[in-house]
């Protein structure tokens, strides 16, 4: 039986990703060596790296002054690297759930943080606006797609401080600009590769403004200098960024990829206000996300959840288990994700309501 | 041709590694899915992670109060994470070459650091004895094995202060007393798996002893209480390392792997010793390392080093060229090295030897 795979993160990836991936574990490159042996200083590899920064800034259109650093582990570490680097004495944080209070959380070990605005007293299920940010602030932080609550900032906001983004589960959802950013960051488990990598663009003159000695591997500084290779990088989750990247670009960027995300992010949302058993978690329209889509069942037909759960597995439905603090269900519906699977999953849907 | 992977890191793994992990990416543990997009929460990676923890324990013969940490990144991060969760005052290390210095300059970032002894009068060319530890130092830390100068402490030392050892490339090449440490850290890409993971085995009494508050990630306490599952670990890394770690046991386990590194870099020494082209440039024969067989032309021949790396390229032989301080070559033999890729490089030093 066919698996969609409707996971959070780690999530599904462009077959050819998966496909090049493999062959590589065998033979990378034509080197009769696998990805996972090589060393990182081959020429072969060196031409991975290089290419696949350079296609983050031909997709992102990333403006001149900025960087692009490709390290190991995921966002967790950057929520204490982006203050280590940029906050001297105050930063500003919006708080839109679970990995927006963690990036709070760690910003308090260096400095004093304002929380400007948040939606924690509806858990989390919309996104604030008409919030101020101190003009004194360092940054001001943000989390653009809340993979647990199912929001998202989609658009690049205006503001008067430097602004930072984690946008893990949302980077390359949709053509963005960067010149209104001072660092986007993320892990590269959603839209990118395999989890172990995490990336971050960077304005390169927003740094070197902190009094406080930085460690050097977590000094951004360190990761610009050696062209993200000061240390081995991880090799294969690299070389599978690549090749998500070169999926990217076939099918024709970051415009066609909105198109398809808003798609069938639509049907799904659709299905929702129509089938009488679900009801959608996120309370404003303008909020809702296009990679994860969250909703629950109807208070009528609260007992039917784990049912609805066990028919969606029997009908070859993967991860759609909602996070235990919104319960209910979650479709992560990335890029990779194909426009048949929703529709497999609609139908689904539809199935499961004749039954009741 | 076969190619003889000789590389320094990453490098080489077993066959049943990468075979098994290629086989994951197309379809993992019979789930219908890659092991790269699988979520990390799915029980059939949490018992990857549970099997790998406890692989550890059993080849490695762990005692009570010491837990098995594994986090993405790779030892540099380690540099920095190990004076976080111990450094009070003072810490004391021993400096044998590249990395030790590394891990020592990161140090001085929380505190003072004492340089017991270096060998760095003479390129790093033997390990340093008879120095005297502080005995009011929080730990002493030590880099087992030198991978660019070719030497190793292959003894567990016996210290008055707790001992902190870098084995990023001597783990699992031989049976230990873990007993005698405090923490025992490292990146994956030499002996177990590819680049992107780290493991640290800590003695657990020796934590939560500094003044300091520590960022979340850098928190040893974090990834312990969380069972390594505190963000998303790099599952396919970790994945790949519980192979190597079921490849070793099927072997015979540590014992059987030290007899044959030994027998693999005596091979190698033997020769050394014997061609007139070549000589080893580690001073001390007990010093050796059996992991990194470091060897530069004798004097009278210097003006043949290129041609002889291409003559080994030519044979299929990759990656011994020496790292740029030492110069010359260097074969590294991790356990995944069969005796036959070190008889193969045997034999073109000697037909070399013959066209000189």
């Amino acid at each position: 039986m066919k698996k969609h795979n409707f996971s959070a993160g780690p999530s599904i990836l462009p077959e050819f990703t998966i496909k090049n991936t493999a062959e590589a574990v065998i033979n990378f490159a034509g080197t009769g060596l696998s990805v996972m042996e090589v060393s990182h200083r081959d020429k072969e590899f060196m031409s991975v790296m290089d290419e696949t920064q350079e296609l983050f800034r031909e997709l992102l259109e990333i403006p001149a002054g900025y960087q692009v650093v490709l390290v190991g582990g995921g966002a967790s570490m950057q929520f204490c690297m982006v203050p280590y680097n940029l906050l001297n004495k105050k930063a500003a944080y919006l708080n839109t759930g679970t990995w927006a209070s963690k990036a709070l959380h760690e910003a308090k070990f260096f400095g004093e943080v304002v929380e400007v605005a948040s939606s924690k007293d509806e858990n989390f299920s919309y996104i604030p606006k008409g919030y101020e940010i101190p003009e004194d602030a360092d940054y001001f932080h943000i989390t653009t797609n809340n993979t647990i609550f199912g929001t998202e900032i989609r658009n690049d906001l205006d503001v008067n401080v430097p602004l930072v983004a984690d946008m893990s589960s949302d980077i390359f959802s949709r053509p963005m600009d960067v010149s209104k950013y001072g660092i986007i960051y993320g892990g590269a488990q959603k839209n990118l590769a395999p989890a172990g990598l995490a990336f971050a663009i960077i304005k390169e003159d927003i740094l070197g403004k902190v009094d406080r000695p930085i460690p050097t591997m977590l000094d951004y500084q360190t990761h610009i200098k050696n062209g993200s290779m000061f240390n081995t990088p991880p090799v294969l989750p690299v070389y599978s960024a690549l090749q998500t990247l070169k999926w990217l670009k076939q099918e024709g960027g970051l415009k066609v990829m909105e198109k398809r995300n808003v798609e069938k992010s639509s049907i799904l949302y659709d299905e929702i206000e129509r089938n009488k058993l679900f009801k959608s978690t996120v309370k404003n329209v303008e909020d809702r996300s296009i990679m994860n889509v969250c909703f629950i069942m109807n208070d009528e037909y609260k007992e039917l959840e784990k049912d609805f759960l066990n028919f969606s597995i029997e009908k070859g439905i993967n991860g759609i288990k909602g996070h235990r603090s919104v319960g209910g269900f979650r479709a992560s519906i990335y890029n990779a994700m194909p426009k048949d699977s929703v529709e497999w999953l609609v139908q689904t849907m539809q199935e499961f309501e004749k039954k009741h």
